[in-house]
């Protein structure tokens, strides 16, 4: 890897705040420290491209950036002209699979890791940005050819994490319990580490500096090791540095 | 199809009852029907299958019946053999991939459908008596295959349906929008009719006949329609004849 730049939000709306609102500071400072003026936006996790792109287009002009939706051009020419790419939340099934679809796994990934391009992903963005998509929430409406993501950190994620609401008499698993049903899978199945970023938590990632921002705790999941409650501003570095996964397996 | 006899519930567990305790009846009143004595288990959701087989051989011995846990025998041959099928719940993405790993979709498929051999499923078992798991609520935690299932209705399930919290502040899709999102898909997606099976309901289908038992309401989603509630009692058998999905389409 040489210095990737990301910043991950675990959503884009949180309770009392408007689309994108919360983490408006870090996403212009994100920005501006690169330089960036255009964003390229990439819609797949939503259905209905247009009316995405006029809802990222109202907020990031307000903010002084212009968007351009990568559905208006050759999808991997944008990528290869793009300034900074910035993938929306949705159904990580539906953009995963449009992505390979589109041929854009590869592009983006070199883009990301060797050209330095700065990359925000919220939800399903968020998701993606992992070695794969193993840990979302989305419902699987699609299928895609492999569950293998962008690969551009060495964990997974789970945006949206939830904890266990101590009230509730439904008996489906808890988000908890599923992170730990994955880690539990017998040998033969290789996984990651999880990072569970509640609504409100943002991972920024300026190479091999990782740090938990945003205005809520995240919770991690090492496997075998129990779970562990991470304030906001701790430093993540260290996760960063995990060489457990080679990259030649990992690349799809 | 022939005359396949199913009953699918939404869970094992509902609030207040104990394992399969709100279903003994119904799981009584099947099996005797069709004079069962052996049931074999599939346990492929879980990871600990012994542990599972004792859990489900406690339930099933105390109402009179032996159970074998198809993990013990070679499963090919258990399932030509069976007298009847129970599938549990668990990890759907596990339990699928493991049946495909087993080869084990097309046998069972052909017991249920030529044989007229009763199935029941619980949860991740009900899922994948559907069409296609694309409506499960679980975790991606393995890649199977295909999301293809046993196909033995033509419609497909979400079981542990769940209403909208109104009290909640968490920003992720309710049921309903996740099933909505799937029934939106562009035009070039196949999509299936989808149950919303709450905690409590069964759904019993001998042939051609299908009712909803159990102890609460369900609620279907047809597409380009609204959701639709139904009642425990009400006659489903309509939704057994949707020929809308050829079998050749379908079977794996």
């Amino acid at each position: 890897m040489s210095t990737p730049r990301l910043l991950l939000l675990s959503s884009s709306a949180v309770h009392g705040h408007g689309y994108l609102e919360y983490a408006a500071t870090d996403i212009n400072i994100f920005l501006n420290k690169n330089r960036v003026s255009t964003v390229l936006f990439i819609p797949y996790a939503s259905a209905d491209y247009d009316s995405y792109l006029k809802k990222v287009e109202a907020v990031f002009s307000k903010w002084g950036y212009q968007v351009e939706g990568i559905h208006k051009h050759n999808p991997v020419e944008a990528v290869a002209n793009a300034e900074a790419i910035f993938i929306g939340g949705g159904n990580t099934f539906l953009l995963l699979k449009t992505l390979y679809d589109k041929n854009l796994i590869k592009p983006i990934r070199q883009r990301i890791l060797n050209d330095g391009v700065p990359y925000i992903g919220s939800s399903a963005g968020t998701n993606v940005a992992a070695p794969t998509i193993h840990n979302t929430n989305d419902m699987p409406i699609v299928y895609p050819p492999s569950f293998k993501a962008l690969n551009l950190i060495p964990f997974n994620i789970n945006p949206h994490y939830l904890d266990p609401d101590n009230n509730s008499t439904h008996k489906g698993e808890t988000r908890e319990e599923r992170i730990l049903q994955y880690h539990g899978l017998p040998s033969e199945y290789d996984v990651f580490n999880v990072l569970g970023l509640r609504e409100g938590c943002t991972l920024f990632i300026d190479g091999q500096v990782g740090i938990l921002k945003g205005i809520n705790n995240a919770r991690l999941f090492i496997r075998g090791k129990p779970p562990k409650e991470i304030a906001v501003g701790t430093d993540l570095s260290h996760l960063l540095t995990d060489t457990l996964r080679t990259e030649k397996k990992l690349t799809p």
